[in-house]
């Protein structure tokens, strides 16, 4: 639009052309899984590691810019709020977060000061963001597609199997870092322990999703203690950054947390009902052409941003609502037409793989060959599984307690997530941080191939029975 | 994600409840029109208009940010790339903008240098773009729903009206201006004549298929000539520019417009059942389950992506994608399941709205109130009008000639775009560009009750013969 400078355009022009390779990326990524029968997801996580790393090696400057997406993020407010040069941000950002400025630094910061570098930011930022849109159309549709009926006959199982999934974990990682970094301040064994705590229900509900079984016992416990595992996830990294940052422990902090979460989920489960009954009707009132559509993602929107607000994860606000909606609420009105999740369905397909294949263009190979850090995550990874499948112990005969364990595997983003709170508060150093990736990308590569296992194994028992 | 600074969940909750509220808001507009038997596109233009300058007079920053956004995409490319401070972008780009750095200026630049900068500015960027996406699966779903054939059939008659569409608001609009502004530079007329020729596809496009209109003739014959026209609009825009930059016509950039569009039409033409066959093959090889969306949207943003490489619009290569695939060539496949129409509507429903919401929250109502706005907006809109009018005379028998002109008057967002390039060139003043941005608003609201007023007469005339 401007003669000089980016023009919208141009941005929308990378944008969309980036998106439509991940698509295509994923499409090839179920391929190679659908011929080993394993989970979808697993061929789109594969998928982007692969060309990610292709492309970062090479050095395509848009492959630069989302595998360091979150430095990249941080360095486009610095530049905007302290006034830093780009360069000057570029290497504070990294120096931080501990990657120097060596190669990978001075080639970042050379791509962002480029013409195109104000490009780059955008349709990096803009493709997360269109991605995390898919993950919460995925959470939702999982959670439309459990029956709260089903999940409130758990009782209160889910709760068991999310505390023992946090402490075990802990427990483990914390014994575990202590043996391996003895030396190290206690700081650094609480936050390495605090991220072996976290969880990823996107993966699993995405894996549930690709094998059909998003309906039986365990994956209503596995969704359900995922849900309170966030809100305990939560309450730990709070209590942890508290203790880390100022010696102390932090009881308002979690109170608040904990407060928080209860009138979300209260409000939710109560009045649920009526909310959504009242939604549908004055959205129908308004337009009976694209309310079924509309009501649903304002709905979602607006929990997931709730959700976030508190301190949750967006994506638990998304599965929420999903809960709350079922198709009988539409069902009184006499609206011929698809159903709620034929509609839902293809906003879901288009946008979700994106999240996995760029989760996948994030993980950098090279990061594992450092000294150290295969031991290191070996051993993380190991009491990071073990912490786990002991949570699936309380499942109840008709759950199989190594499905809904093996289901708890992933960390996925949320381990990531931790790890980056770590680095970025300086606890968490240069190998450590790689250890922790790694042990997040094996456990949330394993799980796919696991939980298949585990409820064919079930199946073979149950026939064989 | 980091302690300090922009964590990239607050942007996401930024954009997912700014996108709950416009789309809430899209509902409450279609509800305003459908009561008054109105094509539902006005009313999320109307809604838009109302929401965001009750915003703008609050003085709430994402409203401003909304109003402002290419100014704001402009202030954060300069801040970027040049280092100047935001303060000075903010003062830089407003004052060539010809704003100045009145009161408006200074609250916009107190918004950005503030804490949530980086937050409203991707979160402006961002919406816009999912907005974009949304046009993009309109313009593909309209293509889907004309059949290629009968465009065919109507010979060489769009020509003849895109070229009658062009000439004659750039005729009557040279000398409009000349009368009013006889004072004015030479580059001044061209210009302002150059903004009149343009043509909004996305608002007829839409107004169409509100009316389920889109199959008529009339429609096929709007829909080949504004594709036609946002070539000829795009050799125009390089001619006049040239001229008001070098003072020279240039020869080489029309001929490299010309032959490109006429290679990516031909390829798309000639080429294009051959491609579609092979990509379906491919992609349902691929993935039986998810090819029927991912090959359409992938082949959607590719030709939106190389249209707009070429130059041209994004969404007429996304209206070229959407001709090329029919339903019928997914027939041959035993795949059971919805439609293609049925897949990529929720896209278009979801989308699409925000693009026609956010449009009508960048109309500034007090710019209309500037001394002498009023009556050279109601020239330039009279000449728009009248040339629009004129270019209808050529429709056959078969299609109205009223309502083939009606359907071709809205500018929409091609007109913003033109009137913006010559505001950043110096050429298009203060309240030349008020005028201009009057004249877009008025023919754009005037042709959805416009439209369906010319067919129902036609329908009316159909049932007395």
């Amino acid at each position: 639009m401007a003669p000089n400078g980016i023009s919208e355009s141009d941005i929308f022009a990378s944008v969309i052309i980036i998106a439509a390779f991940v698509m295509a990326a994923g499409i090839v990524g179920r391929w190679l899984t659908n011929r080993f029968g394993q989970p979808a997801v697993l061929g789109e996580l594969l998928i982007g590691i692969f060309a990610g790393n292709i492309g970062y090696w090479i050095g395509a400057p848009v492959f630069l810019v989302i595998m360091h997406l979150s430095e990249v993020a941080e360095i486009f407010s610095k530049v905007w709020l302290s006034g830093l040069s780009i360069i000057e941000a570029t290497k504070q950002v990294l120096r931080e977060g501990g990657l120097g400025l060596g190669e990978v630094g001075t080639q970042l910061g050379a791509i962002l000061i480029g013409p195109n570098g104000p490009i780059l930011v955008v349709t990096g930022i803009t493709l997360w963001l269109f991605s995390s849109l898919g993950v919460l159309f995925l959470l939702f549709l999982v959670g439309l597609e459990s029956s709260p009926g089903e999940m409130r006959q758990l009782g209160p199982r889910p709760i068991l199997v999310a505390t023992i999934g946090v402490i075990a974990p802990l427990g483990l990682g914390y014994m575990a870092i202590w043996w391996l970094l003895p030396e190290s301040p206690h700081a650094v064994h609480l936050f390495v322990a605090a991220t072996l705590s976290a969880t990823s229900v996107g993966i699993t509900a995405r894996i549930l999703r690709d094998l059909g079984k998003q309906n039986t016992p365990e994956a209503l416990l596995i969704l359900g203690a995922a849900v309170i595992d966030d809100i305990l996830g939560l309450i730990i990294l709070a209590v942890v950054v508290g203790i880390v940052t100022t010696g102390e422990f932090r009881v308002a902090e979690l109170l608040r947390i904990s407060l928080l979460s209860m009138v979300f989920f209260g409000i939710l489960f109560i009045a649920g009902d009526r909310i959504v009954h009242w939604g549908i009707r004055l959205f129908r009132a308004l337009d009976h052409h694209t309310y079924k559509l509309i009501f649903p993602v304002v709905l979602m929107l607006t929990t997931a941003w709730l959700a976030n607000v508190i301190g949750l994860a967006a994506i638990v606000g998304a599965f929420a609502a999903g809960l709350v909606l079922t198709e009988e609420k539409f069902a009184r009105y006499p609206d011929p037409g698809p159903t709620l999740q034929d509609i839902i369905s293809p906003l879901q397909t288009v946008f979700a793989p994106l999240f996995f294949v760029l989760m996948g263009m994030q993980v950098n190979l090279a990061s594992f060959l450092e000294p150290g850090v295969a031991w290191l995550s070996l051993v993380l990874t190991v009491a990071a599984v073990l912490g786990r499948l002991a949570a699936g112990l309380p499942a109840s005969g008709r759950a199989s307690p190594l499905s809904v364990g093996i289901g708890m595997v992933p960390r996925g983003e949320v381990g990531l997530i931790f790890a980056g709170t770590g680095k970025a508060l300086g606890v968490v150093g240069d190998a450590l941080f790689s250890a922790i990736v790694l042990m997040v990308v094996a456990t949330t590569l394993a799980a796919p191939p696991g939980l298949k296992w585990s409820f064919s194994r079930g199946e073979a028992a149950a026939r064989a029975a």
